[in-house]
């Protein structure tokens, strides 16, 4: 596959299924990647590791983790000593707004992706949000990324000089979790490398009963294929 | 002076002449203050001690300085080793871009205060923003604010439950430096307490020859008042 080095794209990393498939999308379309990952909170260790194995592994030009200081602000489990709730029942997981929400977290994060796509002269920035499995995420929904790139495409020295258009893509945004992992097979994704649970063991075995490890697991199961994840239960 | 405890305010707070201001404009509307500063590049001891003292001095609630990590990123010189530019034709400083600019740093700023006020149960925000003596800058501009407004209210919970609606407030947007300094004078500011200088001496003194220096000392001289700040030249 030909990488076009002029055509750049700011991938956001997290190191879980959605930003991993979205950056063997991004790679498929042919971008040169720039990933950009985020320390904030207690829980980071495990994804950054697995951030920067997926970035290794997709041969990013350059991967940047920023210290992203939520602390500081507070209002959510990811970043308080507020408990992880467990073993949820899936529907109320998909609807309501859980205490594992952080505050204008992707708002944050896209802020410093468009700094950083202002530096670099890149116009895509990818973002694996979803709207099906996180309906409950304000910032995950399309209403919320238009308004976002219509307001980058009026903060930046490209919207002054009218060279550029920066788009926000969010090829995920419609996909269910099935849907996903298997188009990330499709693409050559290794979901081994990817960590998902907001609450691993000190060796980084997934709790298997956070949010995000109970909507992992029924992605897989609900694509046929087995998760290649370590869970402690 | 009643402070509304309930009505909570967070400000954008530098330590320069405009976010003193419109600290003061917002302490004079009633507001309980929360001031966010932020921590980035070379230069913010200076800032950052004169942003503490501004902030005691008017008796915010809640002072949180958010080490926002931009070197990781770059394009700017307050933040990278470019050379910042001196004696530049002011008319050149008020429609240029000038390598001072931070990319995306207004868009970063405003994203922090966005999480702060969403946990504090904030809906106002303000920000000195200034339309007139930094048109080339793009995250000045009136649109740029609206829309940041509008993507703000699509991005949060109370989005989501429709209860409030966040304001990010400008009151300087479209006045004139010497306006700022008035203004900010009959509320009882007192400007010594501001730092302004991109390239101060190791003992704080303000180069002078900077577009922020220059910028200030043209706001003083056209308000007809002596500048307290103490410069080198």
């Amino acid at each position: 596959m030909l990488i076009d080095n002029e055509k750049k794209a700011i991938v956001l990393l997290s190191g879980g299924i959605d930003s991993t498939t979205t950056m063997a999308i991004a790679k498929d379309r042919g971008f040169a990647i720039y990933s950009l990952s985020f320390s904030y909170g207690q829980r980071h260790a495990y994804e950054l590791k697995a951030a920067e194995s997926i970035a290794n592994y997709f041969k990013v030009v350059k991967h940047v983790v920023i210290n992203a200081d939520l602390r500081g602000i507070g209002g959510s489990a990811l970043t308080d000593n507020i408990e992880v709730p467990k073993a949820r029942d899936e529907r109320i997981i998909s609807t309501e707004i859980p205490v594992t929400y952080v505050p204008a977290r992707n708002t944050i994060f896209l802020a410093y992706a468009l700094a950083w796509a202002e530096v670099i002269k890149s116009t895509h920035i990818f973002i694996g949000v979803n709207a099906v499995d996180y309906s409950g995420y304000p910032d995950c929904r399309p209403e919320y990324i238009e308004a976002f790139e219509r307001m980058a495409n009026l903060a930046t020295r490209a919207a002054i000089e009218k060279k550029t258009y920066i788009s926000i893509e969010t090829p995920l945004i419609n996909m269910s979790k099935a849907q996903i992992i298997k188009l990330g097979i499709e693409l050559g994704v290794d979901y081994a490398m990817t960590h998902s649970c907001y609450d691993p063991s000190p060796d980084g075995f997934a709790c298997g009963l956070c949010d995000s490890c109970l909507l992992r697991k029924k992605g897989f199961r609900d694509a046929g294929l087995k998760d290649p994840a370590r869970y402690q239960v």
